[in-house]
C-alpha cells in the first residue's frame, strides 16, 4: 500500500477520459494530472520536441513524489515511453499497448478496427503492435480528426454529432470487424454514438480503460495498491493553459464542478507554479 | 523478446481454458502446462498441502527454463501466489486479481456477481479483493459446483446443461448485477449457456482471459514478448494422471487432437518424467 499519487500527463485535456477510468476503477487512488494545453496538439511536432515537453511534465510530477506514471496521450506514448521507462524508477504505462492487448482479448474473428487521429493512424502504432503480437490479425484503420473537434467543442451529445459519427463510421460497413479500438483519448466521450453506429456485434475497446486495468495490475504486483478503508488525498490538476477553461472542460467530463486546477508556467527551468 | 515458454500450473484440467486464451491472444508464445490431475481437486486440501503440491509443479517447470508462471487455478492462487511471487525471480500471475480488475473495468452500476466453486465462494477471495479496491461495490456470490461436474463430464453443449445453468443462475434475477465474474477456470466452457441465462445486459468476465491480457502486459513491460515473425516452439503438456485421458479432454477443449502430453510421476524428489 502506498498513499502516493498516480501521475498522469497529456498534451491537453484528452487524458481526462483516462483519469475518469482511474476514478471509476481505482477509487482509492489519488490522481495528479498535468495537461500541456498551451502547447497542444503534440501530433504535428517533431519527436524530439514531444520528448522534451513530456520530460518537463514528468519532472514536475516527480517533485510531487508520484508512485507511478501514466502517459495518457497517444503521441507522447509513441514518442517517449521507451525512454521514460528506461530512465525512471517508477512504473510507466502508456495507452497504446493496453489498447492492443484489450483488442486481442476482445476479438474472435481477428478483424480489428482502429479509429484515431491522423498522426496515430499514419504512425501505424496500433496496427504494427497488433500485427507483431498476432500476424493473423487484419487491422482496418480510420483517421477521425472530426471526432476530436466535436469533443473539444463540447458537442458530444447532439443529434448532429450522432449523424456525423454514423456517416464517418460507414467506412467499416463492409469490413466485418468485431472489435473497434478507440485509439484517441477523446473518443470515449463519443462512445454512445460510436456504439450505436457500429451495432451490437462490434465491441469497443477503450484504450484508457484497459490502461487503468493495467495500472491496477502493476500496483497490485508491486504491492502499491491502496486498499479500503484508505483516506484519499485531494486530486490535483495542472495545466499550462487557462486554469478556468481547463476546470470547466475537465469538470464537465468528470461531472465534478470543484476540480482543484492550477496553472503552470512554462520556463527555461521547466514547468513551475 | 524471449523464446522461453510461459509455464502454466493447475490442480487438473480447468487451467486449459486459460491456455486457450493464451493460444488465442498470444499466438507467438510457447506454452508448458502441468496439471496435477492425480491429486485434484485441491479445494478440500489443507493450505500447506496445496502450497507443497504447487511448488512441486513449479520446480518441474523451472527445470524447463520458463520465463513466466501463470497459476491457472483459483485454489492454488489463493494459497500460494504471495509465496511464489516472493521467492521466484520470474513474474508470477494468478487468476483472482485479474478477474477482480476485469470486473471493475466492466461494471457501471457497481453491482457484480461472482460464480465459483464452493471453496472459492467460502474464501471470499473475489469478494474481499473487489471490496478492497472499491468499497462502494456490491458483490453477489453464488457457488456453482454442478457446473464443474458438467464440464468434467464433457456435457457442456447439451440442452440439459442449458436448462441446469439457466435454473441455477435464476439466483441473480433480482440482484440487478451488470457484470458476472466466471471465478472458476472450468466455467468459460459454459459461456454460451451462461450468457444466454444472464441476458445481454450482463457482461461476463473470464478471469483467465484477463489474466492472459495481464501476462501480455507484463511480458511487454519486461521486454519479453515474442514478436512476429517468430518461430514458435512445440507446446508441452504434463499430467500426474492419465496422459491419454488428459490428451482427449484437453484436446477437445483446445480443438487439437495432436497435443503433446506426457505423464509425470509423483516421487519424494518431486515430479519426474
Amino acid at each position: 500500500m502506498s498513499k502516493q499519487a498516480i501521475g498522469f500527463i497529456d498534451s491537453g485535456i484528452g487524458g481526462i477520459t483516462v483519469v475518469r477510468e482511474a476514478l471509476r476503477q481505482l477509487p482509492n487512488e489519488t490522481v495528479y494530472y498535468v495537461g500541456d494545453t498551451a502547447r497542444m496538439p503534440y501530433g504535428p511536432r517533431p519527436t524530439e520536441e514531444v520528448i522534451k515537453f513530456t520530460w518537463e511534465m514528468v519532472n514536475f510530477l516527480l517533485t510531487k513524489d508520484i508512485k507511478m506514471l501514466v502517459i495518457a496521450c497517444n503521441t507522447a506514448t509513441a514518442a517517449a515511453l521507451p525512454e521514460l521507462r528506461a530512465k525512471l524508477d517508477i512504473p510507466v504505462i502508456g495507452v497504446i499497448a493496453p489498447g492492443v492487448r484489450g483488442a486481442l482479448r476482445s476479438t474472435k474473428n481477428k478483424r480489428i478496427g482502429v479509429i484515431a487521429t491522423e498522426g496515430t493512424v499514419k504512425s501505424r502504432a496500433y496496427a504494427d503492435a497488433l500485427e507483431a503480437k498476432d500476424k493473423s490479425v487484419v487491422v482496418e484503420q480510420l483517421a477521425c480528426p472530426e471526432f476530436v473537434q466535436i469533443v473539444e467543442a463540447n458537442q458530444y451529445n447532439t443529434a448532429h454529432t450522432t449523424h456525423v459519427v454514423e456517416e464517418k463510421l460507414q467506412y467499416f460497413a463492409d469490413k466485418n470487424i468485431d472489435t473497434l479500438v478507440l485509439g484517441c483519448t477523446h473518443f470515449p466521450l463519443l462512445d454512445v454514438a460510436i456504439a450505436a453506429a457500429m451495432g451490437p456485434e462490434v465491441k469497443l475497446v477503450n484504450s484508457g480503460a484497459v490502461a487503468i486495468e493495467n495500472v491496477s495490475g502493476v500496483l497490485d504486483e508491486a504491492g502499491l495498491s491502496n486498499v479500503a478503508p484508505v483516506e484519499r488525498q485531494l486530486d490535483e490538476y495542472y495545466t499550462t493553459g487557462s486554469a478556468s477553461v481547463f476546470k470547466m472542460m475537465a469538470g464537465h467530463w468528470l461531472d465534478n464542478e470543484d476540480l482543484n486546477v492550477r496553472h503552470l508556467n512554462i520556463t527555461s527551468d521547466g514547468l513551475v507554479l
